[in-house]
């Protein structure tokens, strides 16, 4: 019998991102990176640096979602409140994490060791370090939560390693079939495709490349044998529309 | 009398960003839209194709914010299903719209002119067209929401001219102070500036730019002087510790 399949939110903290300042770019990594594994992204929000909305969004997303990750807001300064808003949520107190303590001490000298950077050692009483390779500072896991830098690369590495820490090899399968062909042609064929394979989820994605139009159409799902199926069905009708399909 | 800054909202929907095949970037081009003429974003949120949750994410921006801004799913295609949930939002029929039908058919010749893309036409029974200047099919303003397509160009063109649309003259004023000095030997002084100016945000955000490492400062608020007052204050402070600053 097939595992259900695990869900997933995304919590996005920061008012660079909210004024258009910073083009935020961690969720897609986040997103790619689960959906490898089959976990399946449900939504994205992205909130402001202020305690009651993180509170109140991870606490309803820790509920909703079997994994949650937040981006953003454990740094070391004044506007970085994510640590203590998210101890916060679980009804827990920040404190001094021992670990995380010696880990920055061993990483900078004794006369830039500032209090700011102190600050990052003060985590929720009971939680779990998340190794940061880049720059020391850990994040955390608290419950179903994974609280994560902002800093992209950093993100990165950081993300990468706990989300392969899930994987229970419960596979999408996913083909894609590119055409020159438009939406407006090809939508009403593609609509009774999708009501022939409900259990298939079909994409239909407008592309503009090289100077040429043309239409992505995803297939995904969780049998690989339907998904291939549904796949060439679709290849072989654009073929013959002379719609110059590509499958991948 | 200062006016009340106006508070707005953004939902993206699509599958597509939440599977990360998209990096989605209407978001960001709409928050610094909104930033320019001094509407704040409060909140981004993605969520998937589906009719009912974009119908209750919808009937909550609504309520919540001045302005939502919706992104995605007002295609040809059957996985565009973001006009007849907003038009069940705000419980209203979908119908054919005469004038979005006519600039459709003015648009597309007799023979490609298909049911798939007539039914870009169906929209709420009572909405203000949105123009599109690029590929005709219009979005539409319903109540304080405005809904607009995905494919950045065409997002980007539409976006704008109803943004402008908004402009009440009630600016945001922002200075950013940058330094090679790192938010861990700044980051206490920092925090006591935003104690001092109450009435300022003051974000600090590390980059990386041309190997080099280092902090942009962004203060913020209403009030110019304030603004450059508290500006001027970081600068010399940094000034003086060596910290090759640079305002603008």
């Amino acid at each position: 019998m097939k595992k259900e399949r695990k869900s997933s939110g995304i919590i996005v903290i920061g008012n660079e991102i909210l004024s258009g300042k910073t083009l935020e770019t961690n969720s897609n990594f986040i997103c790619k990176e689960l959906f490898k594994i089959g976990i399946e992204c449900q939504e994205i929000k992205t909130i402001k640096d202020k305690k009651s909305t993180i509170i109140e969004t991870v606490r309803y997303f820790s509920e909703k979602y079997n994994f949650v990750f937040t981006s953003g807001g454990i740094g070391p300064t004044h506007d970085d409140i994510t640590s203590e808003s998210i101890a916060e949520a679980f009804n827990q107190k920040l404190v001094l994490n021992k670990e995380a303590k010696i880990r920055l001490e061993s990483h900078y000298s004794d006369d830039v060791f500032t209090k700011a950077r102190l600050k990052m050692a003060y985590l929720p009483e009971k939680c779990q370090l998340i190794d940061n390779p880049v720059s020391v500072a850990p994040g955390f896991i608290i419950k179903n939560v994974y609280v994560l830098p902002g800093v992209p690369k950093i993100l990165q590495v950081m993300s990468k390693q706990v989300i392969k820490s899930l994987d229970e090899g419960n596979r999408f399968y996913k083909k894609t079939v590119s055409t020159v062909l438009s939406e407006g042609i090809i939508g009403g064929y593609i609509e009774k495709v999708q009501k022939k394979f409900t259990k298939l989820e079909i994409g239909s994605y407008p592309y503009f490349k090289k100077n040429k139009f043309g239409v992505s159409l995803v297939i995904s799902g969780d049998d690989e044998k339907i998904v291939n199926e549904a796949s060439f069905e679709i290849f072989n009708f654009i073929k013959l529309k002379k719609g110059e399909p590509k499958i991948f």
